[in-house]
């Protein structure tokens, strides 16, 4: 390798690289017995790969394709790429996987990317990549989204990831300390992490399960610089932790997580609200977010920091500023306790009570995966081309939930489940 | 990495392998601008991908989309996969490159495997397997060996490749010595290595020329162990160096090349032939291979080493004991000069003359782009799911070409080209 004049992997402990293995095969996709996996992957993350991809097979999966991702090749894309270039995508891989998906493989993403790599590049050129990428890889993401397989996406501690986590400190500490906290969030410390996640699966279940049987019609968030009433869309579920895909294999789609989720009403939001941790968005940081929803549209926002490029996200498509999702998380959380900013949304976004611009989760409706597009959309399910979280809760924010009359029954306060 | 506890690119002289890479790019593919790019490549080959990648870059690729292979995963596919995985293949993947070269793209694949991989894994799941990866990817083999698009092979120094054709060496020593024979085989020593390949493809071509202005019926070489007359498929057209695709792109398809070659016919072979340099298949050396050809049909086979495999070979089809190809290389050419075995046909094939067991190029046809499959057939061209090169020339081969009459010019005396 031509990147890392020494081999950083010696900081990370190997023990719980292989638990990290073992729960991406039982719990995050709970891999049936001659089921064929798609797995992409940075190169960078390649002992953590390796690992996973012989766990897999020791489970009995059928093949498993790994399709893999370099830091320095895409890099090298917009150093040296000619114009033309920048409106195109790998379709045909995109279609492929799909065909994959379609045909029964289950779907594993390992992270491992520096969050800030494209940062230097030419903005114009990196959005337009990242259009053509969306687009063409619709169709897959679709049959991931709608769960149409068991899927599943956890992290490894890539060294450029690490320096930005930590910039303090040296190579090999950053790494170890990266290693240590996704280990910890991972729920892999302990020697039985297959049961640590059947644990902690049951507690957000009984989250879901309390918030489902009292059907809010919405949640009214307040705190400092945040009053504002999140309506919930018709017939809305919550969801979180292990969830069940249409080919009956009930998987845990991001490893962390600590949130439970549901839609809201696109167009039943009002107030305003303040971000309580930075954004980290295509390598910008987008901080002290403050917004106005009128009618489920934000019709003001601010920033003190990234204010030109949160504008550009809101002015995406159609739906980009309307919410898509609200979780909820206690700010007692590990990941929230730990005090890092990962720079990456599958941790951070597990931090924090949170809100999402954008696309809606149509499966966070009762019998969602029976739905139309256009019966979500009826139910208040929101439409865009992009989904983006941010964090809005914190140790002063209280959450009650109101039916359709305004009655509140307290969620949380103080950031803690209040029931 | 796990797998090299240091890092062996060190090894490998850094200006050379730059110049691997531009002479991919500008003489294995002669990439149009804004023509997208399919690559191929073993993770341990990155140094030199990354490079090549650049390289496509500054040459005004469009898109270049690279597809990753890790002797580590393929390994661990045979150590752990249950029975029902190893009649599968990636058909999905297969297809989509398939359509991405009928859209236009190029194609490139860097070679640094361990040629003995999968020695000590089971025989019949490794064949299983291939048996597989080679019908799923048929469409995608046949754009290529067909010419529909512009394409390269070239080899990258591996560390365990390096120590199989080295195994007396250290591990730095050992990836120094393959690096510096595949640079001077490569013909990236000089300064301009462009220019050198436009001298080789020159002449290369000067003796394609020789051989269809002769047009001869038939070959025959005699030496120890050896006569046989090899009779030449009827509008055989010879070809070597620079091949032009029906894209209309000049590109050299092998780096590197020393032969003159051309489709034999399949029904007109008589004698008996001895191999000169050892097989390396699948892991599995053959050694002193000795057959006897009547009416085109191999009847008798004996080795000295391996003479199972060869003879499974041999059963592979209807079309594997039958010849698809016949190529000339000078005994004095440089891969045959180094002396190396290198445990990979892409250099050893072009140490010697050879002879192929299996599918012939039907583009060794005057006008070949435009023949049928049957019309193929019909002037001689074998069909097989193999292509297996093995070397019968050697400083002590004669060559003469025989016209209908029988009549004998010289073509080679003792391994040298005679006019
Ligand atoms: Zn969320
Ligand atoms: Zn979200
Ligand atoms: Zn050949
Ligand atoms: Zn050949």
């Amino acid at each position: 390798m031509t990147t890392h004049a020494r081999d950083f992997s010696a900081s990370i402990d190997p023990v719980k690289l292989d638990r990290m293995a073992e729960v991406a095969i039982k719990v995050g996709l709970q891999l049936k017995e001659g089921q064929d996996l798609v797995l992409t992957s940075s190169i960078a993350a390649l002992p953590l790969t390796r690992r996973i991809i012989e766990q897999a097979y020791k489970a009995g999966a059928g093949l498993v394709t790994p399709i893999f991702s370099d830091d320095e090749i895409t890099l090298a894309r917009f150093r040296y790429g000619k114009d033309v270039g920048f409106d195109r995508a790998a379709g045909w891989l995109y279609e492929g996987m799909a065909k994959a998906y379609g045909a029964g493989a289950a779907r594993l993403a390992v992270r491992g990317d520096d969050p800030s790599l494209l940062s230097g590049q030419d903005p114009e050129k990196v959005s337009r990549a990242n259009k053509a990428a969306s687009i063409a890889s619709k169709p897959a993401m679709e049959k991931i989204t709608n769960f149409d397989t068991n899927w599943t996406i956890l992290a490894y501690p890539e060294l450029a990831w690490a320096k930005q986590v930590f910039p303090d400190d040296t190579d090999d500490v950053a790494v170890a300390k990266l290693a240590s906290a996704i280990f910890s969030a991972s729920r892999v410390n302990g020697d039985d992490p297959v049961g640590a996640w059947k644990e902690h699966n049951a507690e957000l279940k009984k989250r879901s399960t309390w918030l489902n049987g009292h059907n809010f019609h919405a949640l009214r968030f307040t705190g400092p610089g945040t009053d504002v009433t999140i309506g919930l869309a018709d017939g809305h579920e919550w969801m979180g932790g292990a969830s069940t895909a249409k080919n009956g294999i009930t998987c845990n789609p991001n490893i962390p997580t600590e949130e439970v989720f549901t839609t809201p009403h696109a167009r039943r939001v009002s107030g305003h609200v303040s971000s309580t941790k930075p954004l980290s968005y295509q390598g910008t940081l987008i901080d002290n977010i403050q917004v106005r929803f009128e009618e489920g549209r934000i019709v003001e926002a601010r920033a003190s920091k990234g204010e030109d490029v949160l504008k550009k996200m809101l002015d995406t498509d159609e739906g980009s500023r309307r919410l898509g999702e609200v979780a909820l998380v206690p700010h007692s959380s590990p990941i929230s306790a730990s005090g890092i900013l990962f720079y990456n949304t599958l941790f951070d976004e597990n931090a924090s009570c949170h809100i999402a611009l954008g696309q809606c989760y149509s499966k966070c409706f009762v019998d969602g995966a029976k739905l139309t597009p256009d019966e979500v959309a009826a139910r208040g399910g929101n439409k865009s081309f992009i989904h983006i979280d941010w964090m809005i809760g914190s140790g002063e924010v209280d959450i009650d939930g109101l039916d359709k009359a305004g009655r509140a029954v307290p969620v949380m306060r103080r950031g803690e489940w209040a029931a």
